[in-house]
């Protein structure tokens, strides 16, 4: 092929190939699996229509995932993964010196960003997590964790700072404001109006709702 | 039996009190299945294990219902039901001349009484709503319609009394608002606090949240 760099063991550019025909192809098959979750739920979600969405015929799912229990679990925890890292990315890019409660809003946008717009993948996590079986839900405990204890650290920062009230029951806050951005993958589309209008009113409700 | 009225029609008492059996038999296997759904959700609520809760062989749910999904849809319906029964029922019970932000409040807190504390109807159709079958969705769509009217009308009520403020998208909000109390079936349990402190919390929440 055209640009293939010379390769100096005998076969090592058709096993290249081979090895990233299947990374694709296992990437084509979390996707299809993360749509269809995000969209029919686990309970809906079939090998066979994740295949027929990949393109492939069902038992090539087994060449790649030992089972659908496997591949949904992998879906999972993508989802988990990038949900915090999106998080997280756009915390770390706000400017030093952003106030506290700027923060909490920064992540309320960034979490429904990657919920509504960027990854089929958090949708799946978001929309799925309550109904999983126990063995997926165990599997995604420590993550899911990691992500609740940063809200924890952003709602004590803005307590600290005397930007949070005092009549709240902070733990019960945090999580009745993830909730409110989880479940808006359940009501959320287009239709609704602009992503950017579910953001700024989910930003305003947050700051009055949490702040002094 | 002791107590048993005259009865004119021969063998009317043997045919109430086997249809009193079935009655109290079918409220048992619902009541099974609602249980079941609140916690393990849809996917893994298996006929069998709705027979085993209840008391039953498997093959005994078939007298009663046609299928696992026409038992599952009737437990939705009549979760979605109660959830707004009992939310009208409390704001009836408000006091006239109540102010439109505290009927809120009273919507806020019967919502989340009947799902975290009243009924596992209520728990199994907020935590499963989104990932039902079309075809059990679609059943639930008239009464769901209804509620989220309910909720309009306590809003638009609020925002004609100059109580809510003009920066928010009154739909957006609306639905932020029913997903933070939804969404605390998938992590409240009495470890948590008192009910009475996340009612508090969620309350003081959206009054600040919505309010001027």
């Amino acid at each position: 092929m055209t640009g293939q760099p010379l390769q100096t063991a005998p076969g090592r550019a058709t096993r290249d190939a081979a090895s990233a025909k299947a990374a694709s192809t296992r990437d084509r098959i979390l996707a299809a699996a993360a749509h269809l979750l995000s969209r029919l739920g686990y309970a809906e979600t079939t090998l066979s229509g994740i295949a027929r969405h990949a393109g492939l015929r069902p038992p090539a799912i087994y060449y790649y995932f030992p089972s659908r229990e496997e591949l949904i679990a992998e879906v999972m925890e993508t989802g988990q993964r990038l949900l915090r890292e999106h998080v997280e990315s756009a915390l770390v890019a706000a400017p030093a010196g952003t106030e506290p409660m700027d923060r909490i809003c920064v992540a309320v946008a960034a979490h429904l960003s990657v919920e509504l717009h960027l990854s089929d993948f958090a949708t799946a996590v978001t929309r799925n997590a309550g109904v999983l079986p126990a063995e997926i839900r165990e599997r995604l405990r420590d993550e899911g964790r990691v992500y609740l204890t940063l809200w924890n650290d952003l709602l004590q920062a803005a307590y600290a700072a005397g930007a949070v009230r005092d009549d709240l029951d902070l733990p019960a806050a945090r999580m009745l404001v993830i909730g409110a951005l989880n479940w808006t993958a359940e009501w959320w589309n287009p239709d609704h109006g602009s992503l950017a209008d579910v953001i700024r009113t989910a930003q305003s409700l947050v700051r009055h709702g949490l702040g002094t």
